[in-house]
């Protein structure tokens, strides 16, 4: 390592969208830049979630300051307690997202223990060899901050995720003018959100979907329903305002939203009058033409409240004609299917659905392609590397920062894992380590091996089939027919005359081998291919074997 | 049943996107339009694909005159040697659909026996109580056909596929003069394609694909690589004019394209001056920038050719710095992870990248929202079902007819299944059969009762924990430590570990129901439930248990 240089390494975000983590290192001091999960796509089945592999920082552990955490969304804070369990190290966040991070750390009984910093933007402090200042950016969740880190080099620049919006929800748009003043001595490095770089022009303003809300919420005839992610305070803000001018209560419901809607509210971030909010058993008095329901399942989680409205199994709602459900979200890559069958099911119930494919009522929080220009154009980075996205929205990204003049050496598109160093005038990849998924799967935490999911797969694709043979353990020889089960298969009426054809197919091959005995193993295998080959002849599908050899 | 009643019956289709079939019913005849497959979704894994449960048409076969076919897609053909197999009636296609029908049926050694036929537009025929008449509409693929179906009480107009595309690239469009010669005298009922229902304005033009392909091909600087689909054929054509305009030969890589070229270049759908499509190894002695290569995989298909070359383990093809590949479709639902993936491995190879999202190298086959509007205009129907879609855009559609000016009572959303009665005033669904996927696995046929599937969901989402238990037959006492295998539940090297505490565990429970001798059944459970407890506790997962119990 170079003793002057500075290290940029992404450990998670670059080349998917989640699990956020950069860490970047000067001498002596690493300073980690957010801290989130991934959410599991479908090729991950029974995974919780993913989170970033923090080898590398436990080996580097002393040398660690500090986190600073952009935003309190869960792709940037969700893997705290798993790596504040493992690093104590200071972290440090803006108010609002203080208080998600504290929400999360007494869950898991991490909070008395941590050491949480609230940062106010434009309030510089040091980190070692590194000084650190917070600016304001919109997203779609308040308080969310980009960070200027001076470092012995010059000033590095990271964007968190963000868009411009001249007329955000909140009132407070991206500091250009700060902004301004701290890249004044010219920046070194541009780590900016690529999440929307193939987008064409501007991203719209929260403004044009409060307008939207407030038509529709105004102009319903019954009920209305608002699903929304659970952290889009600023989106629930503007329902409440809506809700508030047509004199409609607002009930909320779903474990995440009612907890966030208390702490939002609480902290000040979330503004009704007196009695607006109201619990759902005191809406079921009103007329429904006087209600806003406001609940989670905005990506058709199956087990969110409006899935269950959906399916028509919710304890408490049911949908009646003349209700309007408005879906203020667009579905996460790889949920489309769920939150389409959704609305699907909620126009079985009768249900108008409002939705982002045909109604202004959502758009998202990150940049599209001008907004990263203006950001490229007012930071004018000698070095420039995209951050967050799958691979072809950073490549995207690294084109735009080309066409603005960054020299194109100077653009680096990197994965996680990756190690660059920057000098004051070159930038190269000069190592690997390891950067792969952390699987948390119920109580256990995997690496990266991927031989779990790969059985699971198998499993999922061919089913199971289970072969007990018992043989003598004095004589060697085979007691009774092997014995089968099976699961994920074939259709349970054919499979016991499959299974008993089985049977009879894996006693002719165990009668062969006469004269010789056997080893445990090798009559393992032979059963196991036995049954394997007789399987894929029968049905032309390959199931998972599991082969007992059961000596008694 | 009403004799005099015309029964319009959707057996696939309505409610999903693919697996499309209808039949139309007058006293004895039935005829049945279309004959599709659906492509699994990730909640179907290992099926090959869906097709329509056809047992209403079984218990009618005599009944059954015909199967008319508007276009040779998948989803409209790839059941028909499923339905032949069991009802041989006669098909009725045009001629490029009757082409495609016959590869099919051949591959199935079903091609001797079928009675197929060959339709031109614009020549109608008697089946039974109807008369038969198709006519030219726009779709994605040459010689699709609307059907217009004269029944004693009306014309019946079933669009198929459509766009409405002024330049197509065949030179072929909807031919609304026939259009409106067949339904000068009203139409009863219109059956229209409602999967761009949500779609504002207009499909673009084949025209404007061709222009960019042209664009891109001729301007791009090294070999060109074209993924579509392999029935995409006008679009092949495109790709072949483009080459040809720059002296560029085209080679043809994957199996069903290659198929599909030959099939279609032999019935004269596809055009090329003799020595531009020549084999791959060919190719390999020129230029790159004198190569185009068409291939499959624009699906992200994990086996197609554009996969593997994105994976860099493709045999003949190896991605170079400077090559471009166009991706000339947009994903199916369901298949975006696939196609991301697709991309990403791409630019990670240094491919340049084109596709829908970032340029205009693909367009859709299906009418957008005023399409729509002309087609209700032109038909201005007495009823109006909207066929082909998810449910959402069926009603979209039904409320673009209401808006149309059609009535309301009129306008009927109905569902694979429903059974709708209509005489020459009234709409009244009297009925439902059964309608659910049947899933193609491998040599199996399943009904839709979903068991298997929902055990292959459990496998994927838990693993599984095998448990067997030898008892001596005769004095029912447990012989030896219960023995467990696992597959896709926690990683390997902790496995070992887990499961012998869990057999110690399932011991212990054996141990205590001291006395009375345990049937079979009671032991299983035992065991079971044992395991299955001690299992959750420690690891907050819940695998499939299989239990053995082996007499001895």
């Amino acid at each position: 390592m170079t003793e002057t240089a500075l290290r940029v390494i992404p450990l998670g975000g670059l080349g998917e969208i989640g699990k956020n983590m950069m860490a970047l290192e000067y001498g002596n001091d690493i300073v980690v830049i957010d801290s989130g999960v991934l959410f599991p796509s479908e090729e991950m089945p029974g995974i919780d979630f993913a989170i970033p592999d923090i080898s590398y920082l436990k080996e580097n552990s002393s040398r660690v300051r500090a986190i600073l955490i952009t935003h309190g969304h869960e792709d940037h804070i969700g893997a705290l307690p798993y790596v504040l369990s493992e690093l104590n190290v200071p972290v440090y966040a803006s108010r609002l997202t203080h208080g998600l991070i504290s929400v999360k750390l007494k869950e898991f009984g991490l909070l008395k223990d941590a050491r949480l910093n609230v940062v106010e933007p434009h309030s510089p402090f040091k980190i070692g060899a590194f000084k650190a200042e917070f600016f304001r950016v919109c997203h779609s969740i308040p308080d969310a901050m980009g960070i200027a880190l001076q470092t012995p080099l010059g000033t590095v620049i990271h964007t968190g995720d963000f868009k411009i919006d001249h007329t955000p929800a909140d009132g407070k748009s991206t500091d250009f003018a700060a902004l301004s003043q701290l890249t004044g001595g010219g920046v070194l490095l541009l780590l900016s959100d690529s999440t929307y770089a193939e987008s064409e022009g501007y991203t719209e303003s929260e403004q044009v979907v409060g307008q939207a809300l407030e038509r529709e919420i105004i102009g319903a005839e019954g009920r209305v329903l608002v699903a929304t992610f659970a952290s889009l305070i600023s989106r629930m803000q503007q329902v409440i305002d809506a809700a508030v001018k047509c004199d409609r209560k607002v009930a909320v419901i779903g474990r995440s939203m009612i907890n966030n809607v208390k702490m939002a509210t609480n902290m000040g971030y979330l503004k009704a009058p007196a009695g607006t909010i109201i619990p759902l058993r005191e809406a079921s008095n009103l007329p429904l033409n006087k209600i806003v329901i406001l609940a989670t399942g905005a990506q058709g989680e199956p087990t969110s409240a409006l899935v269950r409205i959906s399916n028509g199994d919710h304890q408490d709602v049911e949908i009646v004609p003349g209700d309007t459900v408005i879906i203020s979200a667009s579905p996460i890559p790889g949920n489309e299917t769920l939150v389409s069958r959704t609305i699907d099911n909620l126009y079985r119930q009768k249900a108008r659905v409002l939705h982002s494919k045909i109604a202004l009522v959502h758009v998202h929080g990150h940049a599209s392609r001008e907004e990263l220009k203006m950001m490229l154009a007012m930071i004018k980075p000698k070095f420039f590397v995209p951050v967050h996205g799958e691979y072809r929205h950073l490549v995207a990204h690294a084109e735009i920062a080309c066409s603005m003049g960054v020299t194109e050496a100077n653009v680096m598109v990197l994965e996680d894992g990756d190690v660059l160093e920057l000098t004051a005038d070159h930038g190269t990849i000069v190592d690997r380590i390891p950067a792969g998924h952390v699987y948390v799967n119920g109580r256990r935490m995997w690496g990266d091996d991927g031989k779990v999911l790969a059985e699971r797969g198998r499993l999922a694709r061919e089913g199971v089939v289970t072969v007990v043979v018992s043989v003598d353990a004095s004589s060697g020889e085979v007691v009774n027919a092997p014995s089968l089960l099976s699961s994920g298969f074939v259709e349970l009426d054919e499979s016991a005359d499959l299974l008993e054809r089985t049977s009879e197919e894996a006693q002719i091959a165990l009668e062969q081998p006469n004269g010789r005995r056997l080893e445990l193993d090798e009559l393992r295998a032979l059963v196991s291919n036995s049954v394997s080959k007789f399987l894929y002849d029968e049905t032309r599908r390959r199931p998972k074997v599991l082969t007992h050899i059961q000596e008694v």
